[in-house]
């Protein structure tokens, strides 16, 4: 995501606890409490300005959504969407994935979204990707048993990568497909990527994953 | 593969014995007394008129190749081509790859190949794929325990389902390609169906799999 720096962000997002929490903690109150519902808890990490998540809220009034992203000048953005919005099961975490048994218990996430992240090509950044093996550890604490991964990408590299990463952890992959917007999912909504790309032609891969055969 | 029949096929196979195992049982010779040679075993189900095979076995001449193929009139193609050639590390078993525990012994195959193989693309007849968990658990017994799967297709559907088959039944996947032609693989061995469907700007997938990690 191309950044252009907004100094007043920083406190643009703390200005608006109710739809960012800026450190999270396993010790305060969980997620239940801040949504004040017991509805199941749907995370995308790298949320990016928020989109996807936003319309998704719409969509599924009964579901809890909560995005990660690192940085402010991107997820102003998403603060500034919510606000006109106003959904009631819908916050976001100014944070980093790399934290986020800070930010969850374990087992409490229903599931996890991965979308359009960045694809880190070179071989010496594979540890970066947030399908590396120490990401999927993270997710599979923090997932319930039965939680599932929804992964989406326009990056190929990244997809074949992704695949092999969660095949070789032991994860079992579903519901994979290598065309999506060229497939029969009436389902799908896109998110800010996945306009900017599928505009432009690139195909997108989709796929699921969870940790235990059901 | 279209099947004009080829009456004086059968005849012609049978003439050939030391090309074409027509019937290879377990309690027949190994497959080291047969090629007279320790070298590992490479079989190819499915295997058409055989052109990969052929390929193959000029270019690693320390590799022992068997392929099966069930219809005498596309095999009997394979069998004049190898009658120019003269492979010494090439064999054809005119069969069914459903019989594959009737042709090897358990762990013997060191890698089997599945090029293009029919996509069957109706749900009803998912158990025709060769693919599907039925034939996974032939190629596991018949398989070294550190021997391979490798796949090659011009089909998604066929492609994505095999993801998920092998994903599902616990076997790890690497070296995946979702565009092999335009990645740097400059080992691969095209088969016919691979230059048919490359040719017409199809794009090809390509998976290795095993059942062990390594
Ligand atoms: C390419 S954008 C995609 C945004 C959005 N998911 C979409 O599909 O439109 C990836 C986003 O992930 C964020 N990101 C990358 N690594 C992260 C990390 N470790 N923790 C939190 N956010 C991260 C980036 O800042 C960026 O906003
Ligand atoms: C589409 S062709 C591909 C041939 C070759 N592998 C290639 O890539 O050019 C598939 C071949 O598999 C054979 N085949 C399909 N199912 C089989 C089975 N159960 N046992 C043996 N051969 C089979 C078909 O007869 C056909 O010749």
């Amino acid at each position: 995501m191309r950044l252009r720096h907004k100094p007043w962000a920083k406190e643009y997002i703390a200005n608006h606890p109710q739809y960012v929490i800026s450190s999270p903690s396993k010790k305060d109150k969980s997620w239940k409490e801040l949504f004040n519902s017991d509805n199941p808890l749907y995370v995308e990490v790298g949320t990016g300005k928020g989109k996807f998540l936003d319309n998704m809220s719409v969509k599924y009034p009964h579901i809890n959504f909560v995005g990660i992203e690192k940085f402010e000048s991107v997820l102003v953005t998403g603060v500034q969407r919510v606000l006109q919005t106003k959904p009631t099961n819908l916050k976001f975490i100014n944070g980093d994935v790399n934290d986020l048994l800070e930010y969850f218990n374990s087992e409490e996430i229903d599931r996890l979204y991965i979308n359009f992240t960045d694809p880190w090509p070179k071989k010496r950044h594979e540890k970066r990707r947030l399908t590396y093996k120490s990401f999927l550890s993270l997710y599979e604490q923090a997932l319930h048993p039965h939680g599932e991964i929804h992964m989406k990408t326009d990056n190929q590299g990244l997809f074949e990568y992704s695949l092999e990463s969660m095949s070789q952890y032991g994860m079992k992959l579903k519901n994979i497909s290598l065309d999506l917007h060229n497939s029969d999912d009436e389902e799908n909504v896109m998110t800010e990527y996945e306009e900017k790309f599928s505009e432009k032609g690139q195909r997108i891969f989709r796929l699921e994953a969870c940790f235990r055969a059901k």
